[in-house]
């Protein structure tokens, strides 16, 4: 199977050399930026371009990387749409958007949070597929295949929901660990010692719910608690703001059901 | 050594188990509630109270694992405080409760969450540490030493903050997973999918300072993201308001920067 990387962002890289090490060829890489698609295609041995006049057009999958709001302006910017099937790697964007321009697409959306500087193990990642015909469904779960077994079929509409509870999960999530972070750095405390609550906090909802696993001041309106805590953090008056808020919504739904 | 454990509550089972298993003497149990004070006695194999008139006097150590409220009533009801080292083992209360009782204390505190369904492995949690003298302090080291290479010395000030990081840390972390999976059970989309992105926003802080871990779209504030996602929580109000609050302060905070 021939296949063309659009865009060279960190979705890009690691999803082009996860299948490239399982013996997929990558034929193309595209990124208008040509510094970007060179440094890519460096890394996967093969070739670059930065203008989409000089696309590849006899490719099996041409796979759409891309910032959410570019995937548009590319298609437009095609002279001709190749003949292959075309999918996109987003979270947030239905896959309708290439009505108009292909007949044959799909996503292929691996859920997770990834970094250029860390490695990412596929075997754990979740690969969620939709494709506008059976056929091209099966061929994209066969290339997902090769890579996890977490292989799901999302709808558009349901694909939608999920990036926003990802959004929850994992932005969120790390925003909570930042703020715990500046008040123990502003108490002369290391991070260090909040790492395993961290990985014990994850580690919980595998074998818990995240509503039966839920603890601390708020789920018993322990007022003292709570006072004391709101107390330090006179100081910083957004992040007093966010324990008041989530406090009470802890308090409201445990106490609803 | 000879400890008394006051409370019979997650900390008190899961802290005599692994004491106990080091060869430590669970000489007592004391809980007001005979049954969980049997039941507890009975899992250390050792005797059991729930008249504090009858409190083992010789121990070396008193171990009170008990809600944060209920340290000063349970000394004020002793008849007689033991002459042996008394330490508590809260996050969020002053090691000098103590004063007026004993001269002789400090504190213990296993900074993990603690359910009594699910094991710990006590090498993984970190230990704080405070005494009332250097001498108490060498004990309470060497004890955690027996437990775990995580130990700490904390101040009462610190233990405090450290009390309130721990809150965002684990329990505003788990309402984070929790909205998640109201989000995706509403939408019919099994919570499994996304704990691998939980997993590895938990180890991503490992190696990652949780301000350069930040991704999503509120930190490059991404409108169009960001309202449509806003119109999907039109129907939960409470997590909308979480939605804008949080979204608005990440980017504040990464605009500052």
């Amino acid at each position: 199977m021939e296949i063309v990387l659009i865009g060279s962002g960190s979705v890009a890289t690691h999803l082009g050399s996860a299948l490239q090490s399982k013996g997929i060829t990558i034929k193309q890489v595209f990124s208008r930026n040509p510094e970007n698609a060179q440094h890519l295609a460096k890394k996967l041995n093969t070739t670059y371009i930065d203008d989409l006049e000089d696309l590849y057009l006899d490719a099996d999958l041409y796979i759409y990387a891309l910032k959410d709001s570019a995937l548009k302006s590319v298609l437009r910017k095609m002279e001709r749409i190749p003949a292959g099937i075309h999918v996109h790697t987003a979270g947030s964007i239905p896959m309708t958007d290439f009505e108009g321009f292909t007949g044959s697409y799909g996503v292929f959306y691996p859920l997770q949070s990834f970094s250029l500087k860390k490695d990412v193990d596929f075997t754990q990642i979740p690969i969620c597929i939709e494709a506008s015909s059976i056929e091209i469904e099966q061929v994209l779960f066969d290339l997902a295949k090769l890579l996890t077994d977490k292989i799901y079929t999302i709808n558009s509409e349901q694909r939608k929901k999920l990036h926003l509870a990802a959004v929850f999960a994992c932005n969120f999530t790390n925003y909570m660990y930042d703020i715990a972070s500046q008040i123990l750095d502003d108490s002369a405390i290391q991070f260090e010692i909040i790492q395993p609550l961290i990985a014990e906090t994850a580690e919980k909802i595998k074998t818990l719910s995240p509503y039966d696993a839920q603890t601390g001041p708020a789920i018993r309106f322990d007022e003292t608690t709570i006072a004391r805590h709101l107390l330090m953090l006179n100081k910083y008056p957004e992040i007093s703001k966010i324990y008041s808020l989530l406090s009470k919504e802890i308090h409201t739904r445990h106490k609803r059901s």
